[in-house]
């Protein structure tokens, strides 16, 4: 191999040098994004928004057959409307862009570009809702928000990004609370089987809930740079916005009563989960179910024999196409060396090399992103093993990012034990806590950890809190987040 | 049937009585969309996403297949950025929403709520594109885009709508003219096929065209009151966008050289298309291909015999659904004539009723709504028959709408009769015209209607431009228009 050819792979910081240049060189160098000439904002490339649509595809199929439909309400939010609900305001005013004029004429009330959109929502179904057959209202949203954000970076948080947004109305507080866990094991299922990231399901405490929310879940990946992300929540809105928002109906008892609302999302920082969960210092890592290429075949060939070659190419990408997503790279101007080391850094999961030799031998040889295992393939059996090797990659990367995660994770009982694992290998804490806010803001404030969530599955790691050593009420996840 | 069954058709105003109260009356009654809480907003109901959603998947087939991939593009662009193409911003200035603040800072320069993507997206590409081998790019955007419009109407003219914008960059002008007409039959295709709305192909007048486009090419359809609607337009923009962005490529002979651009794009106002070209009195009429739902099933039933009905429903009901869009209104509190007017109203394009004298003749009644006629159709026959059903009444729907226009085109040579036609009975009229600026604006004045196209398909009416008497230059498509 030639330096030019190994030029893509030197480009890469390594991880182990700098972790957030790594990330950052990925994001440009597979062009999954780029910065605009905006503050704070990216542009997501082709590639990154094929790997965001195959997502999108996955996900919205789950919203469905849980009975839920798509609808779009607008990106202007009057300020009045933004202010009824009290919390909700201010947690999200701060990070508001504000539009105050329309062509040349100044507006008469100042408009926000929706940070989040429960209060327009709310507004609509205030209208919309006036009798218990009018329910439940399960409506998601697939849209752009903006939130002015000081510090930002592709993916994990930037002024504008991408997400869905779920908010429903319901007749009970029970059936809420069944929708909001509902939806959160929608993420749980989809995150792991789809993204292959194994994440932790609990509930935020209160310090971290949804501003207006009555109950917030979560579900908290760890990222291979032993730093946790937030990677979907599923909140119990109660009947806050219902009470400011007159949300009402008329049950079958002939009483008027106030609605039950949940709301959810994810975004686009799920692609920065991926890259942090997966890639490696040769690049992106992509998992099967949403790789915007499955398959990526290179043929090896001599000017003497390119035509039969790329032949034999050609019928086998007809082939696979049917099927599965897959590319020929049939470029003349770069070395098969060349590209391997491109769709390596594109996170690829298989690559079909086909030769002379293996076209005289009948077969082609695969090679697996994941574990860089190559392996010699009759042409006839290419269709049926290449279905298989691709569940095959799926799923031992999820047991991969499984293993990670069970190495960093430990436990402590003080604040010093925590304190020491944060600074030298980071990683998930299980540790007790009182459920005070006072040991909460201690903690953080002494390690740079935070509480992730309480989660669904408790341990009894001792009866103190780690904090204050009073008695503790809950086993917590704690880590430095993104 | 009693008064209350009759509700639905009685509460939407005639379309002849008053066409933009029949409008509204659709839109809100069969709950396609409603007015959101701020100005000239709408909010798109779920019934009508899914609308979107369908055509939306039709329509980005079609762009995939002709080898653009999707991409997204920040919302909010810099008022300099904005300001580079001269011609661009001045059709574009008066209508922009302006970000002035973010959370509580004043910003240093104001930003643009986008009102169409051209210049954050040269700017990118004038980035992306260095060689002769990054050509073409052929990129595509699905977004919502802000136009502080006055007077605004629901899906026709809103100060927020989604759409999407195709961005396309070259390396010859013929590539680039061949990208923009090949769009444009995209469209038609799309429009005639899909949405059985029948198009008149051409290009748009110098004043008609997008600000900063060499030229525009438009499909215009003609709504049912005789106004013409622009349903899509494609722009050859030359190389203006690449002069002032500096978007230029290293050629094969190893000269530099302006990239040569195109954009495209249709928006939610087909909603409006498909409503005023299809709709009648008694309220929508989907084209079964995007319709959310292609068959309703009615069950009759009395209370002895509710649950056997019921059973021979969901049977029914669960075959259907592996192949089409399908829903069993299985409500108790409405009676069957009640839920007759009420998916007719919503424009599904076959009822299916099953009573208990159906079931024992082993068959079901289909009933048209493009045509209101009935069938009974043997069950095991049902899947094939409606397959069949849906097509011809797709076809069906195309060739009502194509008599539509073909009776209201006509022809005039002089502004007289123009005017005449317009008062009378709108329609598009066919005219000779000199290609002066002068006569376009007067016969506008004096008539209302507005020169819609230069069709690909052209006839000599006759000699002489319809205003000024000179010698004609080309024959045009004339009509009052949304």
């Amino acid at each position: 191999m030639t330096n030019k050819e190994n030029n893509f792979v030197k480009e890469i910081t390594s991880k182990e040098e700098d972790f957030s240049q790594w990330y950052i060189d990925i994001i440009m160098k597979t062009e999954l994004a780029d910065y605009a000439p905006i503050k704070g904002c990216m542009v997501i490339r082709p590639y990154g928004f094929t790997l965001w649509e195959n997502m999108q595809f996955l996900l919205d199929k789950r919203f469905k057959e849980t009975g839920h439909s798509n609808a779009y309400f607008p990106i202007f939010i009057p300020e009045k409307l933004l202010q009824k609900e009290a919390e909700h305001v201010e947690g999200f005013a701060p990070e508001v862009a504000w539009v105050t004029h329309g062509g040349t004429e100044q507006l008469a009330e100042r408009i926000a570009v929706r940070p989040t959109s429960e209060t327009i929502i709310c507004s609509m179904y205030s209208k919309w809702i006036n009798s218990y057959r009018d329910l439940p209202v399960l409506i998601n949203q697939w849209a752009n928000v903006v939130r002015w954000e000081k510090s930002t970076k592709p993916f994990l948080r930037t002024a504008e990004f991408l997400w869905q947004e779920g908010h429903t109305a319901h007749a009970t507080e029970e059936e809420a609370e069944e929708e909001t866990l509902q939806m959160l094991e929608v993420y749980r299922d989809f995150i792991e089987k789809e993204l292959s990231i194994p994440v932790i399901k609990g509930r935020k405490t209160e310090k971290e809930k949804f501003a207006g929310a009555l109950r917030t879940y979560t579900v908290e990946a760890l990222m291979s740079d032993g730093k946790a992300l937030q990677s979907g929540t599923s909140h119990n809105l109660g009947q806050h916005f219902a009470k400011v928002f007159d949300i009402t109906y008329l049950d079958k008892d002939g009483e008027l009563k106030y609605v039950w609302q949940t709301s959810w999302g994810v975004s686009t920082r799920l692609i920065g989960a991926i890259i942090m969960t997966h890639g490696d210092n040769r690049g992106l890592k992509l998992p099967p179910n949403v790789a915007p290429i499955q398959i990526i075949i290179v043929p090896i060939s001599s000017p003497s024999n390119r035509d039969v070659v790329l032949n034999n190419c050609n019928q086998i990408y007809n082939t696979l196409k049917k099927i599965y997503r897959v590319k020929l790279d049939d470029r003349d101007e770069y070395t098969p060396g060349w590209k391997f080391n491109e769709w390596e850094m594109k996170g690829v999961p298989i690559r079909l090399e086909l030769g002379p030799r293996d076209i005289e031998k009948n077969q082609a040889v695969l090679v697996r992103r994941d574990t860089g295992e190559k392996k010699s393939v009759k042409i006839e059996m290419l269709e049926e093993y290449i279905g298989e090797l691709l569940n095959e990659i799926q799923e031992n990367m999820l047991s991969q990012a499984k293993n990670f995660v069970q190495k960093n994770t430990n436990s402590a009982e003080t604040v010093k034990e925590l304190y020491e694992i944060m600074e030298h290998k980071k990683g998930f804490v299980k540790a007790m806590w009182c459920g005070s806010r006072e040991c909460e803001d201690k903690i953080k404030d002494e390690t740079g950890a935070t509480i992730r969530c309480i989660p669904f599955t408790q341990e009894n790691i001792s009866n103190k809190c780690i904090c204050c050593g009073h008695q503790a009420k809950q086993m917590v996840y704690l880590a430095r987040a993104y």
